[in-house]
């Protein structure tokens, strides 16, 4: 290792890698505090080292993973055997903004509230907007497939992402997609690549597309009686002409949390919570809202109200956009699980959750994007109750098994990472599995790039 | 081949196989008037029988077209050596519409139109509206990656299919993406196979997402002195706040063709035309109609005015629709190349063809989706003027060469097929085109998907 290592340091500036112990431990981790063992880090600073590294790492078969700023919820940029990691945080360029042609690139490691910093001047957005914006990766929004609220009118990362440049695992750096809007040339490798976790190759520069910033907003809070009537108006705003561009779910549980940590100031006994957003134009917007408003009053409605201006639409979202780690204070962990059921399937979950959650005697929290019936279920456990982890980890494979005899998929926005893959079969089939690793051969053929994750071991 | 077609003739209902020369001939070309051999055409009724058929494909090496309606413009349904015909004509269910979830599952064969009609009495569409949308199939719109002037707004095929069932080139069954609007459990083989002109898989059945319709919509109809007075009107209204529903292009001879066969009342001397669409809420339409007619008063412009209503707008998409065959009037025969270019470098693109035009004395007609940067260059030629000829095929040649050299695509929605497989090199590197065709030989080891298309002999 230590020869290897010092033909690494050649090919690359020696500010650039690190191999302290420090270093090495604050580049094992992410969101899930999994860990894993670091080799040493590096830092390139262009596709022409990236792709260097990677012939390294060929050649002395040993793992390289990707990472951008490691708040990945499902492992996916924690090593499963001593990897070197590559740290894509030196390449942030924002440039090519070509406005009419709604384009721009990027490096893969922009924070993704830089970006939308610079593109709001502009008047234009990149729609993937997930709760860590302000601090998270465009190469990670990339690798992980990211979501957010926007989805439910916008799509998610791979809708906002017309070419790559990208270095795989053979060491060859390929140049996915077009600079247009439309392209057709070829299969369409960009959607491959974009939610494979850093399996088939490193992203080194993304044309991602921008969308213009709506006029105005409205966003309306509506609060039901229980979690069944609040699935209920998911569903009959979703089945209306109306695409909102945030419906938010936020069960009892979450509400209580908000009330408890940053308090909005909701009613006692909020049994569900929906925010919407609808924008567009002044006189659209005023139009949408009542209608929205029309179709979410079903009954068991407590409270129905549109935030009466910015400021309180922002207090609203940014409860929201704290309520993942408010709800900590329940208990000291958080099992966090990105599941998605077809929308009408949404009052059943979140029945059959409620169930669990009695019948376990386990915590659970329940919030997400309602409108792509993407719910965030988060079990609140304490780690030193043994027998509550113990009844734990059956009822994960019992939500999987549910999820899956629903018609829904493992996940919606967090990816498989390391979390899930023992569960990645419930979903596809052996022919597509053995499909996918084909594919994965065929960009990494010695698999060292991101190896253990997605695919069960 | 006797023996192997007494074998195919098995594993068939006996009406669904046909082996009789008026028939073989029907099935042997497409939109392009290019022609293969075609041994046999099979109408399987189901996803075993398809897979079926792959497996007696792969044992006698016979190549298998997969075919919707024959309306493709890029030869893909076109044999190039002796082969199976497989129709899709008799997997046309259209079923599972739930509204909430905003998803159908449809057969290959559906007809779009026919889905578009089975939607619309729920206040739905399927965004993707090719001219030949009344008679075209999903599973052609599917293979080619199929985009139409609604893409400007909605996106393009691959942004509105969920999940497919699928029968690779091994004879196995796959099941890619999922049944709700976000998933990210595995690679995308979904929009891997979109656009993969049946050389990866043969579609059995999808599960599309769904838009609900507009409450109104607004078209404008601008014409301007010349081609880049109307390009620049595109490059405002693209990088302003609003998104047209549509905004569609058409050159001078377009125009024209127009005036002498589909009158519509253009004034003399419209050098070039737009038609930009709006949609939304009766109060956002008129805003956003009003805010459109202001940016594309660029100077230069002669004429602008709004559908007064519903009959006269419909008349305007009549003869934009009509255009195609329209143009075949100038000459008999027009080579029509499908090209996209960075929206910004329209005005240049459509002088320097105006320019080409005239130097080679080839009638050129340029109409298309112009908000994508998508142009529809037609040539229109005399088979039975030999110079002519001879001068048409450097002159596609060059086009493609100034296409790419302007950052854009070889195709916007066509597809490669065979007509362009000749240039792929000049838009994809080696690197990217052996990846390509690595992941071919995943899903289709022996070659026999529709071979001979996208990829350079």
């Amino acid at each position: 290792v230590k020869l290897a290592l010092a033909e690494l340091a050649a090919l690359i500036n020696p500010t650039a890698l690190a191999t302290d112990a420090a270093t090495l431990e604050a580049y094992g981790f992410d969101a899930t505090r999994t860990r894993g063992e670091v080799l040493a880090v590096v830092w390139p600073a262009t596709t022409a080292e990236v792709a260097a590294l990677v012939q390294w790492a060929r050649r002395y078969h040993t793992p390289i993973i990707p990472r951008g700023r490691g708040t990945g919820m499902t492992g996916g940029s924690v090593p499963m055997t001593p990897s070197v990691v590559l740290s894509l945080e030196r390449m942030t360029a924002i440039h090519s903004l070509d406005l009419s042609n709604r384009s721009v690139r990027v490096g893969p490691g922009a924070v993704n509230g830089d970006l939308q910093q610079f593109l709001a001047p502009h008047g234009f957005f990149w729609p993937t907007d997930p709760s860590s914006s302000f601090y998270c990766s465009i190469g990670g929004n990339i690798a992980e497939g990211t979501g957010g609220p926007k989805a439910v009118k916008y799509g998610v990362t791979k809708d906002w992402v017309l070419g790559l440049t990208a270095v795989t695992g053979s060491g060859e750096v390929i140049h996915t997609g077009a600079g247009t809007s439309k392209s057709v040339t070829g299969y369409d490798l960009t959607r491959l690549l974009v939610g494979s976790e850093g399996t088939l190759a490193i992203v080194t520069e993304a044309i991602l597309k921008i969308a213009p910033q709506p006029q105005t907003k409205a966003t309306i809070r509506a609060i039901y009686r229980g979690v069944k009537e609040a699935a209920e108006a998911v569903a009959a705003i979703m089945s209306s002409h109306i695409t909102p561009s945030a419906l938010e779910f936020i069960d009892a549980a979450s509400c209580r949390a908000i009330e408890t940590f940053n308090p909005v100031g909701l009613p006692d006994g909020a049994g569900g919570m929906l925010m919407i957003e609808v924008e567009g134009s002044v006189e659209g917007v005023a139009t949408e809202a009542a209608e929205v408003e029309r179709l979410a009053a079903v009954e068991g409605v407590i409270s129905l109200r549109r935030a009466q201006n910015a400021a309180e639409a922002a207090s609203l979202w940014k409860s929201r956009k704290a309520l993942s780690p408010a709800l900590l204070r329940i208990n000291p962990q958080k099992i966090n699980e990105d599941i998605v059921v077809p929308v009408g399937r949404l009052p059943e979950l979140v029945q059959w959750l409620e169930g669990q959650s009695k019948e376990q005697n386990i915590p659970i929290a329940n919030f997400g994007h309602a409108g792509n019936g993407n719910i965030h279920v988060n079990l609140m456990v304490d780690p030193a109750d043994t027998a509550m982890m113990a009844r734990a980890e059956p009822l994960l494979d019992t939500l999987f098994h549910k999820v899956i005899e629903m018609g829904g998929s493992l996940s919606g926005e967090h990816g498989i990472g390391t979390m899930k893959s023992a569960w990645l079969g419930l979903e596809v089939d052996p022919a597509t599995l053995a499909t996918m690793q084909g594919v994965r051969k065929v960009f990494d053929p010695d698999g060292i790039l991101n190896p253990g994750k997605i695919f069960p071991a």
